[in-house]
């Protein structure tokens, strides 16, 4: 007797939903191959029925409502792809748990506000929640995290996964220009939105390491604890010190275990070893390196987005839930993920970029010194740069302000805050200091 | 009602042998949590009983024979880490399979000779055959290809798996010194064996690409079809060269489709564009890029080697096991696995690095050049070196051969491999050349 096929319905039909429709169709033989059963779409929902979307969508049962597509019996699987982290995405994922479907999502907001207790859910009815392509896009971290690394602690997780800042500050290292050029060369090509904000200020990177860090460290998802800080602040002058000085920066979402149950998450632009391999990363591309204590390092590269790589992700899921193979959505029961002491910012330990813009005249590095002293932080190197082409007094002084660049040794966030607070307050600094987090691999 | 715990026989306790029971004691409760059930060792087998190991090992049954310990009614899954692609390891995974265990194993010898018989016998079983550490250690690419990369086509798959090559490969960049200097250096730290043949003739890479090219294209395992060309010829003007037009040399193992159906598999020192995730990655470290139709590129960075990594990949597989999500060995049923056309090395096509040693005297290049344009090479570009200090005539010449070299577009290995013949008919070289196939990314 043969199996029944996985009967799926597809909840929204962007480009990745369009994407899921092309790889299932082409791939019939190899995905019930490897699945044992057939996999069959047999329902969809979309906001608009009309819109030409390279399929002949008459071969599906139509939903206007996507809920009532979720419970429709004509359905095993609900893949969600609409997005947002409440309204219809909720409504729809909830609807498809109750009534006993697996689900499929690529929804990172709405996991990273609901994943513990749709997980929870999940689990009470004996259904899949799979969510590969929710964080790193066509990147298999997810699976990763939860099925190959079984055998590990893990002891810290960073990784750039947002494409448009990658793409920015790519592009801002290669052609020294300034980030409103690159963002608007980004938004030309389609790689950044006409509202970038939730991009650039690093909120898309949260939600992504809200997840990932929940399934690194079998700990209950907090996103609201993730300091978040942007890459707006960064300029062409910061990139070539950055170049000078042995480094990129990128934007990270790193998570870290701290002491023996605090977790640190953050978002930044980080200032990254040139020899790292997230440091290699150009463009759009995704990258996530985990430092595990049996594994050491492992890190994965590829497409964090574009509706076929996320399909390959969302496809990938859909053939676990067709083969039965998808275990716990964390990777164990919601209810024994722990609960991790927010490990607070100020408290953070690294090394620090500090750019400082200083009056040129005698003795200014000396009082920067010195609160630094103060604080007890130590400095690795100093550098100080003067405008070029700058006229010059008969000391070789311009009088114009400059820059005064300082590496320091691991110090604490708290001091390195209290010291510019110092510097600030001594009237050393012409502008507010630019400072960017060290993250050594 | 408590599920039974998965009753695990460990066949072979050296180095990975004993760091799986660490990892196992270590983390037993994550593990129980991740696959719904305990893991539990209840017998062992090895050479010596008597060798300390760190382990107390009256806790579990001791066999001398690994086969009895494979057919104990005292184990459901047998783990077997001994090696050799024949003799007691077949013998004991067969014995294993054959008594309705479930087997997990390391050993890439044993799966490239007769993966697929074994892979046939699982399933006639219904059980797992688990081979992540198999391939490149602690990656977990085995899975990625199995699992993650479902929906897609692998178009290409090539990757650094060797990781005593790689180490003596970016010795010998970064110091310029010689290759048999590196492999001694590599000896001295445990990187290389006694007999380095194996690995340094690109055997082990072999097997590893054997496997992986199985996964990626749902072929029949074939390492009989690979062409194998090792290490050792490479010298540091190679490296110094490689450097100077933008590459790095590795040694890969690549497989490929070509045409319809055929499989191009080939294992040899490499060159790399620089800018290349391969590229990046030094010493003992190994990596995998995968080109998939859906996904696109996706790169896999993370040691291939060493006890904890490998045993990493061994606990990821004995936990898919005790979860019961282990599907068919290799993604598909090992009787629709596609019998690949061999394609034959004299037809792949690629960019070559040439480096000629020819007489210091007029003519030479434009008796290569034309050479190379009688065969339809095209070359993109050409480059002389004298070597340094060398007294010169009146026209600036030594008297003493000098390095040619050349980068040619796109050709056949055939068309190289004759005019290379017809060169060394004209009396141009003094020396066997050194040629080198280009990768691009």
């Amino acid at each position: 007797m043969q199996p029944q096929p996985l009967r799926v319905g597809i909840a929204g039909l962007g480009t990745v939903g369009a994407a899921v429709l092309d790889i299932l169709a082409r791939r019939d033989n190899p995905l019930a191959d490897r699945a044992g059963r057939q996999i069959r779409v047999t329902a969809v929902s979309a906001r608009d029925r009309t819109r030409d979307r390279g399929h002949d969508l008459t071969r599906y049962a139509w939903f206007d409502d996507p809920v009532a597509l979720a419970s429709s019996p004509e359905i095993d699987c609900l893949v969600e792809l609409m997005g947002g982290s409440d309204g219809p995405a909720k409504a729809t994922v909830e609807a498809a748990l109750d009534a006993g479907k697996h689900v499929v999502t690529a929804n990172k907001a709405l996991l990273a506000k609901h994943g513990l207790a749709l997980a929870a859910k999940a689990e009470a009815a004996g259904r899949a929640l799979a969510f590969e392509a929710s964080a790193a896009g066509g990147i298999p971290v997810v699976k990763t995290l939860r099925e190959a690394l079984a055998g590990n602690g893990v002891t810290r997780l960073y990784g750039i996964l947002n494409g448009t800042c990658n793409y920015i500050l790519s592009r801002m290292e290669q052609e020294g220009s300034s980030f409103a050029d690159c963002l608007a060369a980004a938004q030309k090509l389609g790689y950044a939105e006409a509202d970038p904000t939730f991009d650039i200020e690093g909120y898309d990177t949260a939600h992504k390491l809200a997840i990932l860090t929940s399934l690194a460290f079998g700990v209950e998802i907090d996103a609201e604890a993730i300091y978040v800080e942007g890459i707006s602040s960064i300029t062409p002058v910061d990139l070539a010190m950055a170049e000078e000085l042995g480094f990129r920066i990128k934007l990270l979402g790193v998570a870290e275990r701290v002491g023996d149950s605090g977790i640190e998450q953050r978002v930044h632009p980080t200032m990254v070893p040139k020899t790292s391999a997230v440091a290699q990363v150009m463009g759009v591309t995704n990258a996530v390196t985990i430092d595990a204590d049996a594994v050491g390092e492992l890190t994965l590269i590829g497409p964090g987005a574009g509706g076929k790589a996320t399909a390959s992700a969302v496809v990938s899921d859909i053939a676990d839930v067709a083969a039965g193979t998808v275990g716990m959505p964390f990777g164990r029961p919601a209810a024994r993920l722990e609960t991790a002491e927010r490990a607070p910012m100020q408290r953070h330990q690294g090394g620090y970029y500090i750019r400082l813009t200083v009056h040129d005249r005698p003795g200014v590095a000396a009082g920067v010194a010195s609160r630094m002293a103060q604080a007890d932080i130590s400095i690795e190197s100093i550098i100080q740069k003067r405008p070029p082409g700058a006229d010059k007094d008969k000391h070789g002084r311009s009088g114009e302000p400059v820059a005064l660049v300082l590496i320091t040794y691991e110090a604490a966030e708290a001091a390195i805050r209290s010291a510019l607070d110092a510097i600030a307050g001594d009237g050393l600094v012409s502008e507010p200091p630019q400072v960017i987090r060290i993250e050594r691999d």
